[in-house]
């Protein structure tokens, strides 16, 4: 263990990478501090692949005791998508003791000021790093994303979101001057001179309800944004994801602890298995802040009762690709196919409703149909997928039974363009790994409309035949406003296209990304730079990350005096 | 008319103050660029007070027409609480017309960026400023306000509070770029490098729903802060005080006019007595913003069942000041006497429970009896207006007939110390100017505790006897937590009773004023330099004004191409 750090060592050490990620999310230029790359750990203190992994298989079958007040029982039960028990138990809270615990630390870490909660949540965050090959294994087992996504996605692009959220809490409690001095004129007569004092204060504990696909990724941000401004965290993970997130509290709570603070400023709240502790913790009066990803039926149940809080969610949306015309038909189909392929289209990004003429497209390979459009799309994603290696490197695993079932179903709602293919995992012979399936719908149909109007959750695509671009841009909008969206792509060489598509993202509020042929995807956005959902459409009522992501999860309290 | 004004010429015009406002909300020292001072009005086209009286009287019996669409009816009714019939009617708007013609002229608005949506807005104020002495009578006549606070409050004052929300505005749109460049290096390979667009977009249509007392300065920072961040803006007016915020809206749509938007972007609400419509309007669909100021039960109300809406309430507190001891008794009683009095206490910030030790307090002038306390204090209030036409300066005329009925219910709640005195009017026969009323009452009793614990909104004290100074501290924190504070004072010579005042303050989330003595007072706030309200305790969601007031009436749509 390093020696342990004051907060003056952690000012020094962290400010030059905060001062970097204030103004990366000025610029939204490229910037991130955690390599993306295996091979660049195992130096400087950081776990390389094989001690990582190591470190994982220790973990197995262990109970991870926390050291929190008020743990009445141990809770575990994660079976990985790809058929391994964890094992791990963790402690189950009695919240009438935990959350007065988590109480006790708050003035402390208040009266610490902004510069001091930045750095030591930077700690944190490098800590984690370090373990980016540990955290890897976590996420994989748990989330089903195969190992290279878990990694990055689940180690540094959730770094780099946690990091974007110290960012904006730093910058939106710096605003305010901790002092001024308030000199007014009175013409002929003194003037008036008061002293002013402005402290930001924290709303109280914020509680953070973890997904099973992304625990870390979706997690970090509200856990920092909340913890940075001052605030206690509460996580509760979902019950299938435990081990990422109680690895992150247990960091969280050893740096705390090394750098002065009280540990339980975060804790963990696990769950026995169907005791569904989320609805209860969200309407403790002690929770002041909720961060949610997950069904838009919770997320509005929150939104509705949890009133006592402030309520950031990311629900469900329908993601569309508007597919017009393109100068690289190849480029478009590839890129199209990984989207779809990666993680199972288990990603809240990944696109669903693919609008496509049913007169076809023109493209720098002549015009191509609405039928060959679709089937060169499926001859794509069964290239992308045809060797199993690499599929299994690209899908991951199915993450739970509900998603297998949606793919299934899904054949039977129109023709099929694409079939699923099962794919064995020599590793994990019990993983379920699925190739997507493609649906030829009929945009005119309403019985098509029923299918392509709901979120799909899972490696299920549809391919709506549409009467025109015009047809086009109008369900796009039809759908992110009804249902909402967390991506929009569109391919179109037509200026006006290009443009009525983009009025429809801007008056729908939808994050849009244009003609994407190389290596950026629609489903990928990363941070310091791309928002993540835009907080103005169904599907989420907060965007990663910005000011109002920020700005109300503390207040400032003004103190005057006569100078 | 002045020649119609471009976009350009008016960042010429008004991007100094914008940017003198930028750094007056970063800095919190004194600035202002409306003059407080009648007589600093009258040139560069501003009219002076015989100017500003004849076009107020030139409005009286008149129709308001603003030329808005959907205009079904003429509306009115005011009575001025010193009397007059203003005899002014506005339209009644058939709301399925005019909340769509709302949205014709968005696109151009949002497309028109920040910068010129902040002038354009600054222009609007200008125009105000123009016409302060005519907007002071028109306050006057509305609110109650004796002449020279509603010339301040009501003028540069709220003219101040709008400025500084468009100046947070501003700022918080142009925190992210217009556009970047984002390049990822690849190892080996070339680097991902995209193009991204990002554009700040409006919710849609805001409402103002305005108050009685303070329809300028409470309901220009909503106003502001919604059409600087592009917003279309629908003014609710209080049916007893629609003029001020009818001249508003008439300027608004006259400048947006002049240059070159739709004047239908802002528009005003008149309704008929008994209408109701603010209920109707804030659950309408189109609209997705809301200020209010107003009653708990109200606020409340839009904050449950407007969820369509981002909601900012300013409602019902408690406010506390703490008399614990001083070293300058005189300036304390003064002080606190001016407090009570001005604008008969029907103020949000109006101090109503002083908490003072039953068995007395120390002061520069030896201890001082609880009973002392409580006399000398109504002795200074008497002092402060013995004089008729002081006290008519200072007190203004009660607003409306429940203030006067919850005045005269207060007498019997306690042993009387200060009794209300009925002040005639020479100018103004027919106003209600009554000075306050100091009721005694017991911490400790449980009937007493009913009294102070309630809004008593109007010129209504309560001094309450307390066990000591930590008795007043939990008193306190009790009363913030409870009932909510807009204000919190304390007058204290011990460190300690300072400090615990101060966390007190801190964790109950409510702003406080320390051992005022001099020309200033709890009930004032000054823009781009306090805040008024934290939104942090019951008092009020929302504080004027802070980054969270602004940051989410717009989203920020990121349009992203393949470079």
């Amino acid at each position: 263990m390093a020696a342990e750090p004051s907060a003056h060592e952690l000012i020094a050490r962290h400010r030059p990478t905060l001062d970097q990620a204030l103004e990366a999310i000025r610029t939204r230029a490229y910037w991130s501090p955690h390599p993306e790359h295996p091979k660049a750990y195992g130096e400087h203190g950081s776990l390389d692949a094989a001690a990582g992994k190591a470190a994982f298989d220790a973990l197995l079958g262990t109970r991870l005791d926390l050291g929190q007040p008020g743990t009445d029982d141990w809770v575990g039960g994660e079976v990985s998508p790809y058929g391994v028990e964890l094992g791990v138990t963790y402690p189950h809270a009695d919240l009438d003791v935990l959350l007065p615990a988590m109480r006790a630390g708050q003035r402390a870490w208040r009266d610490a000021g902004a510069e001091t909660r930045a750095v030591v949540s930077i700690e944190i965050l490098k800590r984690i790093s370090d373990r980016t090959h540990e955290f890897a294994h976590a996420v994989m087992h748990t989330s089903g994303q195969a190992f290279m996504m878990a990694f990055q996605a689940g180690g540094p692009h959730a770094q780099d979101r946690g990091l974007e959220a110290v960012a904006y809490a730093y910058a939106e409690q710096v605003r305010t001057p901790a002092v001024a001095e308030w000199t007014k004129p009175q013409g002929k007569r003194d003037p008036l001179v008061m002293n002013k004092e402005f402290t930001p204060v924290p709303r109280g504990t914020a509680l953070v309800i973890g997904c099973n696909t992304f625990p870390t990724w979706n997690g970090y941000p509200g856990l920092f944004a909340s913890l940075a401004t001052g605030n206690a965290v509460l996580v509760k993970p979902h019950p299938r994801a435990v081990l990422p997130l109680a690895l992150t509290v247990q960091i969280a709570r050893e740096v705390l602890t090394e750098a002065g603070f009280d540990p339980n400023l975060v804790a963990l709240a696990a769950e026995r298995p169907g005791e569904g502790i989320a609805k209860t913790l969200a309407t403790r009066p002690e929770i002041r802040i909720i961060d949610y990803t997950g069904s838009t039926g919770f997320g509005d149940w929150l939104e509705t009762n949890a009133r006592q809080a402030q309520v950031y969610t990311e629900k469900a949306g329908v993601n569309t690709v508007v597919v017009e015309s393109t100068d690289d038909y190849k480029g478009m189909l590839s890129n199209l196919a990984f989207s779809l392929s990666l993680y199972s289209g288990q990603m809240c990004t990944t696109p669903q409703n693919l609008l496509i003429p049913r007169d076809g497209i023109t493209t720098d390979q002549g015009p191509k149909s609405y039928d060959e459009v679709v089937a060169d799309l499926a001859r794509s994603v069964d290239g992308l997928l045809g060797d199993d290696a690499r599929a299994n490197g690209l899908l991951g695993a199915l993450v739970n039974p509900d998603v297998k079932a949606r793919l299934e179903a899904a054949a039977g709602l129109g023709e099929v363009a694409l079939a699923s293919r099962e794919i064995s995992n020599p590793e994990f012979p019990d993983a379920v790994v699925r190739t997507p399936v493609i649906v030829k719908l009929d945009g005119a149909k309403p019985d098509d409309e029923a299918a392509y109007m709901s979120e799909c959750f899972g490696p299920v695509s549809f391919a709506v035949a549409v009467d025109s671009a015009s047809d086009a841009v109008e369900l796009l909008r039809r759908t992110v406003r009804e249902k909402g969206a967390m991506t929009v792509g569109a391919y179109t060489t037509d200026a006006g296209v290009e443009a009525a598509v983009e009025e429809v993202c801007l008056e729908e509020a939808a994050q849009l990304s244009l003609n994407l042929t190389g290596g950026v995807f629609v489903n990928q956005t990363a941070a310091f730079s791309d928002f993540h959902g835009s907080g103005g459409n169904p599907a989420a009522n907060a965007a990663l990350c910005d000011g109002a992501f920020v700005a109300n999860r503390f207040r400032v309290v003004e103190v005057r005096r006569d100078a």
